[in-house]
C-alpha cells in the first residue's frame, strides 16, 4: 500500500528575515520540506496553505507529485499569481524532498542526474560608492567567485536598489513597520551606470562575467540605449530592463541590442514567460524554483527555453530560504541548458534553523548527495525567531509619481 | 486639509456562504466598503488584507485612489494573480465608495454617469435532466429574465458543472472540507450539449437570449466543435470555453465558429486578456470587479475592449457580495461597451449582513441612487455568521487524470 | 428630479490670439465651460457647435457625460477628424467642469485623485541664432524650468518653425490674412540641428531635460538619421519627426535609433494611435484634450497607452485656451503614466478673459483645488477682443513643392 | 499668364434636402462648382469654406490644382476628418470642373478617358414589409436597374434604417430639429435578413444584383454571422457590416464568410482604409467624391485599391448633391477597377437648382460629354430654397444605450 501524508503544516520564522516553511510527513515516518516564503506577503502564503491547502494534503499518496500540482493548481480554479504559484511550490518541493528521500538519491538524480560538474554562481557586489564597489568585487573574487552582480549608489538617488546602506552586510531591502520610500530619477542612473561599468572593467578587465539589475526602472526605448550603452563592456546580463508583465516590451529592447537579457523573477508560470521565450527576447530566463510553482512547473519552463535557446539564470536572493536554494541547485544541475545561478547567502541566524549538504567552491555551488534535497529545517529552533512584519520599499519619481520599485 | 484613513479592516463572515469585507474609515466620518472574496481561498485574501495591507492604509489620503493603487500593485513587488488583484480591488472599490459619499453622488455619477436605462442581467437554469430545465428557465422568465445561462446534467458525467443538486436552491459548487471530485467525459458533453439548446429554442423560440458555460473543459478543437454544433441555436454566447491562461488558444476556436465568445471570471488583469481583446479573439470580456483590482483597474480594461469592438459581461456569480455586485453595476450602468451582466443572486441570510441600493426589474437592473456604491455592511450582523471551510469542486477525467474543473 | 441643461453658447474672441469657448448653463445654475480652439479653422468649430451641437444639448442631463460624448460622436454619422473632435472635446470638458462643481470637488478628484504632486513642464525656448537660444534656455532655467524645448533658426530656411520673430514674445506661428510662406530644405536642418544640441549640452550639461520639435519635415528615414545623430546629446524626445497621419512610418524611425519618440497633437482619437501604441513605435503620446475629444476620451486614450508603456506629454501651445489648460492638468496629475506637459503660457490680454486656478513653480504645475476645472471666463471682457482671422503657416521646399509645415 | 480664381463663394441651400456649393470663378470668366454637403453638419463645412478657405483661393492659379490640394490640405495643419476633407473636396471638384471647361473636355476625358461605356448602378429598394419591398424591387427591375439595394423595416425596431415611412418617397433619414430616436436590435435583424433575401431571390431570382447596406450596426462576429446566412442568396455586398474606424474588424468578417464586402462612405482619406485594402479585408470600397478630398485623392485611393483586387462603389446617396454624383461618375467611367455606383437620385426641387449631362438607361449611367463636370448650378434658384436645420437619426439599444446608427 502507498504511503500517505500524515502531517502538513506551515511554520514562519525570522532567523535574520523572514520565512515561511512547509513542513510535509508520510505514514513512512519520512519528512520532506518546501519554501513558501514571498517577501513581504509572507502571511497570506502562510493563510493560503494553512487555512487551504493542508488540509487536502492529509491522506494524499505522496509520490503523486504531478497529480498533487494539478489537483492544486486546477483545483483553485483561480490560477497563477505569486501567492498560489509559491504555495503550490512549497508543496510541489516538499514532496520531491520526500521522493528522493524514499529512493535514498538526492533530487537531482531523480530529475536525470547531473549534466555538468558544479554550477557556476554569480555574487552580489555592491558600493555606495565606486570605490567602494570595486573593493566588493575584489573580495568576490578573492573569494572565487567568476562572475559579480555591480550595483552602486546613483548620485541623487535616495536608496538605489541594491545597495547595502551598512557596509559589510548583506543587502537586504526589506525593513519595518512602512515601505521605505525611495526615490527615483532616470537620467541620472543612465548618465551613471556606463561609468560603473567602465569603473570596473578597468580595474578587473574582461576575465570576471559582470551582471548587473536594472531593477524594472526603465521604459523599453530607455532600456535599449543602457543596452547599447554598455556593449562595450560586454555585460554577462542586464537584468529586468522593463516591468515584466508586458513581455512585448523586450522586443523594443531586443531590437536595439546585443546586451544579453535576463528576465523573471517576478514571473510565476510558463504563461508569463511564452512570448519572451517563444519569440527569444530574452536570454536568461530568471524564474525561481519558489515562485514558479515548484520543480513540477519550472522543469517544463526550463525545457521551452531550451527549445528556443534561452539559459536559465534563477533568482536567487536572500529572500528564498536555504529549501529554495537548495532545490534550485538541484534543477540547475540536471537540466542541459543551465546559465547561472544568483546566490546571495543567507544572513544568520539563518544557520541556527537551516542545514544544508551544499557547498560552494571555486565559483561553483553543488547540491550535494545527500537524500532528498539535503536541507535539514529545526523546527524548535525557528520557533526562536518569530516572524516580524518587513515591507519591501517603493520608489516615487521626482515628481512624487508611484514609480517601479 | 484633506481627510485621512483612519482604520481598514477586514470582516470574515459565512451568511450563506462565505464573504470576505474590507471596511475602510476615514477622519472625516465616512465609511467605505470593499469585497475581497475569493470563493475557496478566502483566508489567503483576508489575511494578505489584515496582515499587509491594512497597516500601509491607516493615514493615507483616501482621496488618492489611483496612487493607493499604484502603491499596492507596484509595491507589493510581486504583482498579479488572483490572491493580491483581489485584495487590492477590495481597497480600491471601498475607496470609490468613500468618494461617492464625500461627493454626494452614486459612483456611477463619477464614473461618467449612466449611459443606458438599465443593466441587461441573465440568470442561471439549470436542470438534472432536461425537463427540469425547461420548467426552470419559464421560471425565469416568468421572473422577468430576457436572458438565461442553460446548463444541464451532462448523461453519464457525475456533479455536472452549473447543475444544482437540490431542487430550487441557487446552484452553489463550493462544499465542505474538501473539494468534491467531479467527472468528465468530453464525448457524452459535445453529443448532448446541442441537444440541449434545441429542446430549449423548440420550447421557447429565439426571443430569449441563451448563454452557456462550458467551464473550461475543452480542448480548443473541441471548442471550435462545439461553437459550430450550436450555430443553429443562436447562442448570446459560449463562455470559458478552454482554459483561459492560454489566450492564444481562442484563436483556433476563432477561426472556426461564429458563435459569440465570453472569457474572462478567472482573469485577473488586463495583461491577461491583452492578447484576447486587441486581436478580437472573444466578443465579451467576463472579468470581474472583485478579481480584477477594482473599477480602477477594470475600467481601463474596459476601455481597451471598448477600442476593439468587445464588451463586457462581468461575472456576478453568488461568489461576490453584494458589494462587488454593486461595484459591478455602477460601472456596468456607466460604460459605452457594456454587454450584459450576470446575476445569480445571494442566498439568505445574506440580506441580513449586507443591505443595497440596487434593483431589478424587467430582466434589467440599476445600482440606485444612492452616494457612494449604496450598499450597506452590518458587522454585528455578520459577526453572527462565522467563516465556514469550502473548497470547490475538482473534475477528474475517466481513466482518473486531474482535469479543469 | 436630475437637472438639464438650459443653455449652450458659444464665444469666439481674440484676447491675444483667437479662443472659441464653450458655455453651458444648467437648470441647477452650475456653469461649465470648454475649449474649442482650432488654431486657423476657429470659425468651423465655432459653426460646428452653435449651429449643430447646442440646440441638441438644451434640456439634456448634463451629468451623463459618457452618454452625451457617444450622442454627438455616433449621432453625427461622420466621425473623427479635428474640426469634430474639438466640439465634441468642448462639450466633454464643459460638462466634467460641471460635474466637478456639482460634487464640489476639482475635476482631477473625479478622475481618480492626485497620482503625483505637480506637474512636469517644458517651456519653449527659441533662438534666431544658436546665441540668442542659449540665452533663452538661460532665462528659462533662472524661471524655475526643468524641461526645455528648444529651436533654432536653420541657416538659409525662411521662417524656420518654433522660432520667434521678435525678441521676447511668445512664439505665435499664426498670421494675417493668408498664411506665412516659409521654406523647408532637409539637408541643412539635419546638418544644423546636432550642433544646435552640441552648444547647449557644452553650456548646460546634462542636468536639463531638452526636447526639440521636427514639426513633420522628415520622412522616415530622415529622421531616423536625426534620431542616431541627437543620440550623445540625450534629447527628452524628439517630436513629430513624420506626418503622423501614417502611423506605420515610425517602424522605420523606431528600428533604428534609441532617442525616444513622441508625436500626437495632430491626431483626434485613439483610432489615429492604435498602431503607434500597441506596437510601441513612441515613447509619448501629444494628443490634447481639446483636440481628441475630451477628457473621457483622452483618459482612454491614456489608458491603452499605459498598457503599452507609453507616457503622455499633452500638446499645451498657446493655441489652447487656459480652459484647455486646465482640463490637461487635471488629467496630467491623475494619470499614472504621465510624462510632461507642454506649457507655452498665454499672451496679454489673455488673462482680462480667462482667469484660472492653476499655478507654476519650480518647473511644475498644479490644477489647484477650485471645483471643476478651476477656470473662470469673463464674457463681456471677451466680447472685447473680436475674433481675427489668422492662418497658420505653410511651407515649401526649394523648388517649390509644398511640404509640411 | 495664367488664369487667377477671382472668386470662391459657398452657397446653402435647401432644393429638398440640404446641400452646400461651392462656386468658383476664374479671371477667364470659367465658373466650376463643387460639392460640399456633409448630412447634418452643412455649417460647419460651409464656415470652414466660407471664412477659412474661400480667401485663399482668391488670387491662385485654378489649374494648379493638386499644388491648391496640398496648400490645402498641409496647410490647414489639423487634416483629415469629414468637415476638412468634405470642404478641400469642394474646392478639388470646383477647379477640375473649371480645367475640363478650359480644355473643352468632360472631366473624365482628363481622367485617361472611358474606361467603360456605361455606369453599373444600383438602386434603393425598400419596404415596410417585405411585401412591399418586392413591389418596390420589381419597379427597379421595369425601370431597368440591374442591381438593387434591399432593405425592409425589421419587425420590432422603430425606424430600421433605409426603410421610407412613406410610400413612393426618396428615403431621407435625416428631419427637423432633433435627431430621430431609432432603436435597434440584433438578434431580430439577424433573424429577419436572410428572410429577406430569401423572399427576394423566390420571387427575382438570381439574374438581379442585390446589395444591403448594414449600416456599421453589427459586431464582427455578428457581420460574419450575417455574412453566412446570407451566402446562399449570393449578395453582390453587404455594406458596413461594423463601424469602419477599426479597419481591423473585418478581419474577423473576412474569415468566416465569403459575402464580399462593402464599406467606406464614412470614412475620409486613404489612411482609413490603407488596412482595409493592403490586407485586402473588403471587396468594395465606397468612399465618395464629396467626403474623401476630392477626385484628386479619391483617384489616388483607387489606384491603391486597383493593386490589391479591390473595385469601387462609391456612396451615391441623395445627400450628394448632382454635382457629387457628376464627379464620381467621371471617375467611374475613367478608371480600370470600377465595381458599381449607388444612384439614389435627388428629389424635387433639387431639379430646378442643379441641371447635369449625365444620365441612366439600361441599369447604365454615363456622364455625358459635356465640358467639365456637366453640371448646371442656379444660385438664383437655390436661393429660393433657404437652409432647414436637419440631423440624422440616432440609434439606441433596448436598454437606451447609444448604439451606432
Amino acid at each position: 500500500m502507498s504511503a500517505r501524508i500524515t502531517d502538513a503544516r506551515v511554520v514562519v520564522s525570522s532567523p535574520g528575515r523572514n520565512y515561511v516553511t512547509l513542513v510535509v510527513e508520510t505514514s513512512d515516518g519520512v519528512v520532506g520540506v518546501g519554501d513558501a516564503t514571498l517577501n513581504g506577503r509572507e502571511l497570506a502564503v502562510a493563510s493560503y496553505l494553512r487555512d487551504h491547502v493542508c488540509p487536502l494534503l492529509l491522506g494524499r499518496d505522496p509520490a503523486r507529485i504531478e497529480d498533487t500540482w494539478q489537483y492544486l493548481y486546477k483545483g483553485a480554479y483561480w490560477r497563477r499569481g505569486p501567492v498560489t504559484m509559491t504555495a503550490v511550490a512549497a508543496v510541489d518541493v516538499a514532496l520531491w524532498d520526500v521522493k528522493g528521500k524514499v529512493a535514498g538519491l538526492p533530487v537531482y538524480q531523480l530529475l536525470g542526474g547531473a549534466s555538468r560538474d558544479g554550477v557556476l554562481v554569480y555574487g552580489h557586489a555592491d558600493g555606495r560608492d565606486v570605490p567602494e564597489l570595486l573593493d566588493r568585487v575584489e573580495a568576490h573574487l578573492e573569494q572565487g567567485y567568476r562572475a559579480v552582480r555591480i550595483q552602486a549608489a546613483v548620485p541623487g538617488v535616495v536608496g538605489t536598489y541594491g545597495v547595502s546602506k551598512h557596509d559589510g552586510r548583506i543587502y537586504e531591502p526589506a525593513s519595518g513597520a512602512r515601505p521605505e520610500e525611495t526615490t527615483w530619477e532616470t537620467t541620472s542612473y543612465l548618465d551613471f551606470a556606463p561609468r560603473v561599468f567602465e569603473a570596473v572593467r578597468d580595474r578587473f578587465g574582461f576575465g570576471v562575467h559582470l551582471l548587473h539589475d536594472v531593477h524594472h526602472r526603465l521604459t523599453p526605448i530607455e532600456a535599449a540605449r543602457l543596452g547599447k550603452s554598455l556593449e562595450p563592456y560586454r555585460p554577462f546580463w542586464i537584468e529586468d530592463a522593463t516591468p515584466a508583465e508586458d513581455q512585448t516590451a523586450f522586443r523594443t529592447i531586443r531590437a536595439h541590442t546585443t546586451t544579453p537579457l535576463a528576465v523573471g523573477e517576478v514571473l510565476n508560470s510558463v504563461w508569463d514567460v511564452q512570448t519572451l521565450l517563444t519569440e527569444r527576447l530574452v536570454d536568461y530566463v530568471r524564474t525561481s524554483v519558489s515562485h514558479t510553482g515548484g520543480i513540477s512547473h519550472l522543469r517544463k519552463l526550463y525545457a521551452l527555453a531550451e527549445l528556443y535557446g534561452v539559459r536559465s539564470g534563477a533568482h536567487g536572493a536572500g529572500d528564498l530560504s536555504p529549501v529554495a536554494h537548495a532545490a534550485a541547485l538541484h534543477l540547475d544541475l540536471a537540466i542541459p541548458n543551465f546559465g547561472i545561478q544568483e546566490h546571495m547567502g543567507h544572513r544568520d541566524p539563518a544557520g541556527e534553523v537551516f542545514t544544508s549538504s551544499y557547498s560552494f567552491a571555486d565559483g561553483y555551488m553543488h547540491p550535494g548527495e545527500a537524500p532528498g534535497l539535503g536541507v535539514g529545517f529545526d523546527e524548535r529552533a525557528a520557533a526562536r525567531f518569530p516572524y516580524e512584519p518587513r515591507y519591501l520599499p517603493v520608489a516615487r519619481r521626482l515628481d512624487g509619481t508611484l514609480h517601479d520599485w
